[in-house]
């Protein structure tokens, strides 16, 4: 007999964007980090923290945090579940609610991988609804798939495009199971499908502070969504799965929405410039509502760029796989990183 | 239909010890925090964090700690994998391994209630193998269950008792399922199981930085085991589970085991101090390897002792199940807290 369940034998583990040190000499453009550095409170918080809050076990709750988002988003904060990164909050909801071919895991392709992950491993089955060209959410064959899941990402990973908000609100109300709405990349869209959580019992939006908040190294996400909803997802949660000092420095990072927006305002503008130097080198950029674009190259080369890119230094993001394996995914970096990424390509394109 | 799983639906969550918010006024004896503060060169980390850390992802195997581990414990650095907490270790462990009525969790009780829960959610079938009064392993009926798990907490919480090295190799010997043995009090103890994991393949050792190193509110926590053992693991833990600040600050603290030796040396003089104050008021209390004693009042009245003492201004960890509803288990404090403990108890039982 195996150590492990079939399901874990059978699958393979998810593989994360490369991550090397920081301080290694390198443009990182690869997992839609933030250009900028977290905001000045969180980090004052983390340099005068009084070491009691490490000595004891933090509040299960994350309650400090909780009060914070309810305070920014105007969410009541017994709507909110905390997680170690949305990742985490991912998680949990796949195990409290998806098992097998009855309790399905749904989404639409191409989008965030750690759903199929996630599936697998639980496992529970899963139906891919292939976007269209034009990126419509493909709401019928959603529905008719029946998930007792059903992700959405909006701004959808890799292709930027967000969903409107009327389409998430009529496939809310054609499905019986649950809508996971996941605006990781929220903080560069133009809008948010928070509303919905008060329309509909079923519907919860996750949230990190992975990319608006340039927190990706503190893990750090949450959940909004109608208590009977929550309880669930409570009973499944690690306990302590929010540490002591990111419940604070998370905190402090969501009341100053200020300098994070004024982040997200620098973010959006390079985005556009970037979008059109593209564009100019003869790549099909689509529109993105995200820190990052997905750009198909001129001449279909995308592997040999981002192996060329590599070796000079510079990190994008390259999915091999149907669909993607022509394309790379650029996060937005600095005006200066993003000139240097410019400068690269045309040296490699000629 | 439920939002839920059926399994999801059917159990309870873990409730876990009360959690005041640091500056509370309390003497807080109930969830065996270490009484000192964390190593002065893991808040150093802390203070001077460069902001870089928080802005990226964090290293998905938290190689700078399992680099700090590898050479305090004398272990090849990948035969580690690392965790929110040992929590985290525990829950990934459940969901890689156990399933059902053929991949049993078997434990001996009383223990660590978290095995109970982390079953229930996934579900896979339990079978609790009673102690005897005098707390040798219950070998013969723990192999008889056959779990694809089988959990062992030596030092045993609530019992403090060790589990002696030779009734471990023979379990696992015995079982072809995997030998989970939880350290989490280690620190406190005369004697590991760390070198049964180069003896046997299918044996884990669990370790957390909560109790030894003062450092419950940071979640860390780590396993030891072959790496045949861990590949499965890593395929069900969480990318970024360990944040970057956890993984430096917990660098730190285990390197610094000089401290953390020298902490575990004063709170063994003051359970040796506290267990004789106790049995000198009337109370039966078993010897203890842990960080905790466990207390029979004179009089059976466990609750309303827990309940006085918390009118008090001391929490100590009462818990309402068969066998142990007589009973306390009571962190070891400062000699000055455990003073006022006793003092506490002394009107309280008038």
């Amino acid at each position: 007999m195996s150590y492990f369940r079939p399901a874990i034998d059978a699958m393979t583990g998810y593989v994360p964007g490369e991550q090397p040190k920081p301080g290694t000499k390198i443009i990182k453009l690869n997992t839609n980090e933030n250009p900028y550095p977290p905001s000045p409170d969180a980090l004052n918080i983390l340099r005068n923290l009084d070491s009691e809050w490490l000595r004891r076990y933090p509040d299960p709750f994350a309650r400090e945090f909780c009060a914070a988002v309810s305070e920014a988003l105007g969410v009541p904060a017994d709507w909110i579940i905390v997680g170690n990164g949305s990742d985490d909050v991912l998680n949990v909801l796949v195990r409290a609610c998806a098992e097998g071919g009855d309790r399905k895991v749904v989404y639409p392709m191409p989008t965030y991988v750690l759903y199929r992950t996630l599936a697998a491993m639980q496992p529970a089955e899963v139906v891919e609804v292939p976007y269209p060209q034009d990126f419509t959410l493909p709401i019928d064959d959603l529905v008719a798939a029946n998930g007792a899941i059903t992700f959405i990402a909006s701004p959808n990973s890799p292709s930027g495009h967000s969903v409107p908000l009327d389409d998430l609100r009529t496939l809310a109300r054609r499905v019986a199971g649950i809508v996971a709405i996941d605006e990781a990349y929220v903080d560069f869209a133009e809008s948010s499908a928070l509303p919905l959580v008060q329309e509909f019992e079923n519907v919860i939006v996750l949230r990190t502070l992975s990319k608006g908040y340039s927190l990706a190294g503190l893990r750090m996400g949450f959940a909004v969504a109608h208590p009977k909803l929550l309880a669930g997802l409570f009973k499944v949660k690690d306990s302590y799965n929010i540490d002591a000092i990111a419940t604070l420095v998370g905190a402090a990072a969501m009341r100053d929405q200020a300098y994070k927006n004024a982040c997200a305002e620098k973010v959006k503008i390079s985005r556009a410039k970037l979008t059109v130097d593209l564009k100019n080198l003869g790549f099909t950029v689509l529109d993105s509502q995200g820190n990052f674009v997905l750009a198909t190259p001129p001449e279909g080369n995308a592997e040999q760029l981002y192996l060329g890119l590599k070796e000079r230094g510079i990190l994008v993001r390259y999915f091999k796989q149907p669909g993607l394996d022509n394309k790379l995914r650029i996060s937005v970096g600095t005006d200066e990183q993003n000139q240097t990424l410019i400068e690269a390509l045309v040296s490699l394109l000629k």
